[in-house]
């Protein structure tokens, strides 16, 4: 079956907001062996949405819009659906009541205009919404399904995931598509391409590289009757793969480069502590958003300034002699971390930008009773990529040295 | 003129990566005079992308792809374009031993595969591209414009500000579309549209609103002959709404809540530092992060567990008597955020955060010689937006003692 994903919203259109949603259904869809061929995004038009809807009609079998369920005037999703089937929107008095008592509780009111949101057409089930004003709709016509969604991402996912999910395997059954992704770091795309080219060749599994921030990812995607034999088809490749450029693979799939180090600090029992500069508590923030990051991470310092830094315990003399952001200092910086959070392992950051030139290094440094390991980087890009490179070579470079064992 | 957009790569179609060039390309057209009203997400399949490239021709006068440029066997874009317009792409000698010397000048070598990055159809311009190996295409034929830019957002966008940007504007003579956007805090959106119905009836300026993380927004968008024209006309709508829904209103178009306190702080001279738990260090990076913020932001603490807030100074008998996270162990941390950075205002941001249920609280204090002020606020959604809420909600709060000079 396929699926083509509609996200409605001129703020799309403008640029005001970068639209996550699609991303996250897209992810989604191959669990389930749907396919998906074209995202199409429209403004809150409701003529070029209803084309938009007709064109998604003659190519796909399930159309998902996302946005344009909110009460007011330029939420046109509804009456676009109801004109793409030829049916009239009605007010189901029972989701009004729901509705009423939702509003007046969290906003102590009720605005007219959210009445919209409880109107229904005869081919339409309401898809609830636990934390929000706009219910979905599940349309079925003539071997077509439609599913509309609000666009708030954390509304629209969690109803994706309790109610659309499971009205979906009831009508899906097909082959499944699984993939799984290996992510590298410090490995050109080219390169691994050029490695890997005999693997591009073959049509089932596939494998795509493509360029994240942290590092090239490699995704292998099976075709299948089932999920094991799906499986099968990929391991094969993965060890391939691995055979040849294992030594740059941190991880699989939901793996982060947080993930991995946590595992690792985790299985051996360290505490870790940070201290920053130029990154801006990137790289404490990282660590910390991590599941499970409390049993490890014990919290970090971000210092603006070599002042900063000096009130935080550095040797005023290092700044002097080496400079404010040297190997030096982030040596230092990793000694204060790991001392005043009584850490195991302290890491410090530091690092010049120059974002002008769309360069800099970063200097990190790790530090415990045992050892101290210090790595200086070239960062390229503008300023927020050369943070999020910074942290990135600090996790792998730490993930290293721990599975090294020689921290 | 009409523009469409057209991300190119099935790892945006299986979910793998946010697409965030579309939404940086939407915002750069209305500058220019150009609509926007369709972006066509299609996967690295030849046949589907020619059929979306015929498509956007028959509807649009500009067509820009991004991605699928790369020197992959995945990477069609080049490929299809010349299918499109019937032109056969070849190497351009000069343009490979430009990509030759700056292959082995970043990489140390040459992978054969790039080659394909150094082919041209007749009809094409190169796009240089100062920091990658994807150069771009310039294609002009039959009155319509093809731009074909490379995937990586900071080469996509340093070629389309240095490149595209001055091209198009020699090419483009049309109607000026300005918008404002107005950004509020602490407004329900159904309550801003009933509020502002009767300007969402007009049909120039137009007015919509939309959420975001940091409160609905209100964007005005106006057209005229010229920029003052448009200018003047968005001025007239933000009078009209600036005086009823005037105190929520934080900021306007690029303002963000990091920049807006960012002012107030400078021009009282005053410096910042923040201690948090439950936000991960998330309020130091956000004030970090904003231009200018080493004149004002000292730096910033985080401690993952009461333990660490112990010792990094909490007195643990307010612990006991309040429990981890509270009112009074958030006024606790402002003051020792304030002590030791030395600084003028310290934050103090705590929280309970209950992710299964959706909801939690955020403890957020402020002290000064002068003053101490904690507001608590209630908290819904997911783990990242809880977070995400309670640094807005800090920021909203500073702003409003800021402005009042009670702090």
């Amino acid at each position: 079956m396929k699926a083509e994903i509609i996200p409605v919203g001129t703020e799309i259109l403008l640029g005001n907001i970068i639209d996550t949603n699609s991303s996250f259904l897209a992810s989604q869809l191959p669990l389930l062996g749907i396919d998906l061929y074209f995202i199409s995004t429209v403004g809150d038009n409701q003529r070029r949405l209803v084309d938009t809807l007709r064109r998604a009609w003659s190519r796909a079998d399930i159309l998902i819009t996302i946005g344009g369920l909110g009460p007011t005037q330029d939420d046109i999703t509804r009456e676009a659906i109801s004109e793409l089937v030829g049916e009239e929107p009605k007010v189901d008095e029972k989701l009004w009541q729901d509705l009423q008592e939702l509003l007046r509780r969290y906003l102590g009111e009720v605005p007219k205009s959210n009445i919209k949101q409880a109107t229904v057409i005869p081919s339409a089930h309401i898809i609830p919404n636990p934390i929000g004003t706009a219910p979905g709709w599940w349309v079925e016509k003539d071997n077509h399904i439609i599913i509309a969604l609000p666009g708030p991402p954390d509304e629209m996912k969690l109803m994706w995931q309790e109610n659309v999910v499971p009205k979906l395997k009831e009508r899906v059954s097909g082959e499944v598509i699984l993939s799984r992704t290996l992510k590298t770091f410090r490995l050109a795309e080219a390169k691994v391409d050029e490695l890997l080219s005999f693997l591009s060749k073959q049509s089932n599994p596939t494998l795509a590289t493509y360029i994240n921030p942290d590092g090239v990812y490699l995704r292998i995607t099976a075709k299948a009757k089932g999920k094991e034999e799906a499986a099968r088809l990929i391991s094969q490749s993965e060890e391939k793969i691995r055979s040849i450029i294992g030594a740059n693979i941190w991880g699989v799939d939901d793996d982060t480069l947080g993930s991995v180090v946590g595992k690792l600090l985790q299985s051996r029992n360290l505490t870790l502590a940070t201290m920053e500069s130029c990154t801006d508590g990137l790289l404490g923030y990282t660590i910390a958003g991590t599941p499970e990051s409390s049993a490890y991470f014990k919290g970090g310092m971000l210092a603006c300034s070599a002042e900063a830094k000096i009130t935080l315990g550095l040797d005023a003399t290092l700044v002097k002699q080496h400079g404010e952001e040297s190997a030096q200092v982030a040596e230092a910086m990793a000694e204060i971390a790991r001392k005043s959070f009584k850490a195991e392992i302290g890491v410090g950051v530091g690092g010049t930008m120059n974002p002008t030139r769309n360069s800099g290094d970063a200097f990190i440094s790790f530090s415990s009773e045992k050892s101290k390991h210090t790595f200086t980087h070239a960062l390229l890009g503008n300023r927020s990529r050369m943070k999020q490179r910074a942290v990135y070579a600090a996790l792998f470079d730490l993930r290293k040295i721990l599975l090294e064992e020689v921290i």
